[in-house]
């Protein structure tokens, strides 16, 4: 199915269909330049379905994880692409998760001023909630995002059969992902992901994923920049952001997720204990962590780091019933009050 | 006086007074914190007055000269931001030329996906041209301006006494992108510079300086995205820039500037030799070079890596007669030909 993003000049359609990936040619227009960027945890496959499509296509490998979300990985696509001669009648496409889809997005807003982006999502995360927005981040040194621009794509693909070679750690880091949009917004995500169990949620993804990015384009319509009804979407990010900072700082084989760390981050939002053990329980259920090694310490100082600071308060989305958040701005003593649980 | 740029939103005033820079604090919001961007060619006294007038103001000094408009130099002035704690609501003022408007602004517009932006242009190409408009662009190691975005400022005071103290060299080239605006719209512009003597400008320099103003604003406000109207002003770019990239790679202790690189990128421009020949006598009567030392292949080999590429054609602006000018897309043989006049 089709949704349209509604964004004027900028518009551009999200097409959610099994297999689409290998229809993406004929969907938006990959005969020209197209540099696909990916990383190294994308199967070759998918990355070879995208350039047999293009014009001429040329390959673009990042390492894997959080870390090449990075100025360095930025300044190398923009360097290959000047390398390679692209113009401003060229594109950018990126075949990944998150990270993929930030350090292309970044590289097509800025490349000679902007050029056309098309995203290829192939993580839950990325699918259900990253494609969506034309927000790409970058971490500047261990602090997250600090660096971005907001560059909207032209098309958005999403072919959930792409998911089924997923590994089970990012699969469920995108299922917390869903259940942030049916927390804040629309509560029937969040019923479904309460009542399914693991083994019955590929029948159930197409659904999922058009109830998550239904609700997000809404709000992204409705509040592009980001300051009234889509601060609502950074609902887990104040502490989560603080986790994954201390676990990007702690570094280690395997740190944590950015949609765990968002999923720990919600938990102490959640304004009742009765919805408390509820998300749990679904965390537990699709094999989310319910806790995180490090100190509280050093969680305060990655938020402080975040952009959820405005001096001396942050702000927080809070959630008292599913599909009902709300913004809300405190000091550090109510945080910390908050951390504690 | 005032010129509003109209953009809706993201409206901002244009303030072009002798001793506004003294009053910045009044014309816009500097209570709060502020990074100060600067490079080391502007009078210390004149940042001092800017840090005067903010909250908490901070200055960051760019070494002078084309080679920092550096990725590296946007990521320290944003990782000393990061430092120092700006959160959204905080602000970065530019006092300089066009390397640190270019510098400050791409910092400005990706920090934090964006903060508020204040430019005091302190050089004659700054103050006629660069502050208006919004383009931030960064060089990618000696290709020029690959790199860039639109980040509207909030604010932009015009002191016409700062160009008091700045050396012969650059104050002749900001009389370039003067000339430039006005072959390409207001010939009045040209007619002025035509007349004067160099030791007349200074009476005229507010006249000179709001007729720019208000040519370029209106270019803006017709055409944001700069496809239309707004590519006349890249009139001189598609040669200047070849020879500003050769001049970059060539190194040397004092490089062409990059508004006499403009300037020499006009000539082969201009229709007929008779505009060819006032062109030049306003050039040579305010003391712009009318040769550069660089090669015709390396000259060549710059243009093709600029942004007036587009596969096997250049997008270059011409011009018939003072005030008129139009773009027009030629290939190869036909810029070698210009080039070779």
């Amino acid at each position: 199915m089709k949704l349209t993003t509604d964004l004027g000049e900028r518009s551009y359609d999200i097409i959610l269909k099994r297999g689409s990936l290998a229809r993406a040619g004929a969907l938006g227009n990959l005969l020209r330049k197209v540099l696909v960027v990916c990383d190294d945890g994308v199967p070759a496959k998918m990355v070879d379905t995208v350039l047999a499509q293009c014009g001429e296509g040329h390959r673009f490998v990042l390492p894997a994880g959080e870390a090449s979300k990075s100025v360095e990985h930025w300044q190398a696509v923009q360097a290959r692409m000047q390398e390679l001669g692209f113009g401003t009648a060229d594109a950018v496409a990126a075949v990944g998760g998150g990270v993929a889809l930030g350090v292309a997005g970044c590289a097509a807003a800025t490349y000679q001023r902007g050029v056309d982006l098309y995203l290829f999502p192939t993580t839950t995360l990325a699918q259900a909630d990253a494609c969506v927005g034309g927000e790409a981040m970058l971490n500047l040194g261990s602090a997250k995002d600090v660096l971005g621009v907001l560059h909207q794509p032209r098309l958005v693909v999403v072919d959930p059969d792409t998911l089924n070679t997923l590994p089970p750690r990012p699969f469920a880091a995108g299922l917390a992902a869903m259940m942030k949009l049916g927390l804040v917004g629309t509560s029937e995500i969040f019923s479904i992901l309460e009542v399914l169990e693991p083994g019955e949620l590929d029948d159930e993804m197409e659904r999922l994923l058009y109830l998550c990015l239904r609700y997000k384009k809404g709000v992204v319509e409705r509040d592009e920049p980001g300051t009234g009804e889509g601060r609502l979407l950074a609902f887990g990010h104040t502490i989560g952001y603080g986790i994954e900072t201390a676990a990007l700082a702690a570094g280690g084989a395997a740190p944590l997720l950015h949609g765990e760390c968002v999923a720990l981050g919600m938990l102490p939002m959640l304004e009742s204990r009765s919805l408390q053990r509820r998300v749990k329980a679904v965390m537990k259920k699709f094999g989310l962590p319910l806790t995180h090694p490090f100190k509280q310490e050093d969680v305060l100082e990655g938020i402080r780091q975040g952009r959820r600071r405005e001096g001396d308060t942050f702000t927080v989305v809070r959630v008292k019933t599913t599909g009902r958040g709300y913004v809300e701005t405190i000091d550090l003593e109510e945080l910390c009050l908050l951390l504690e649980g």
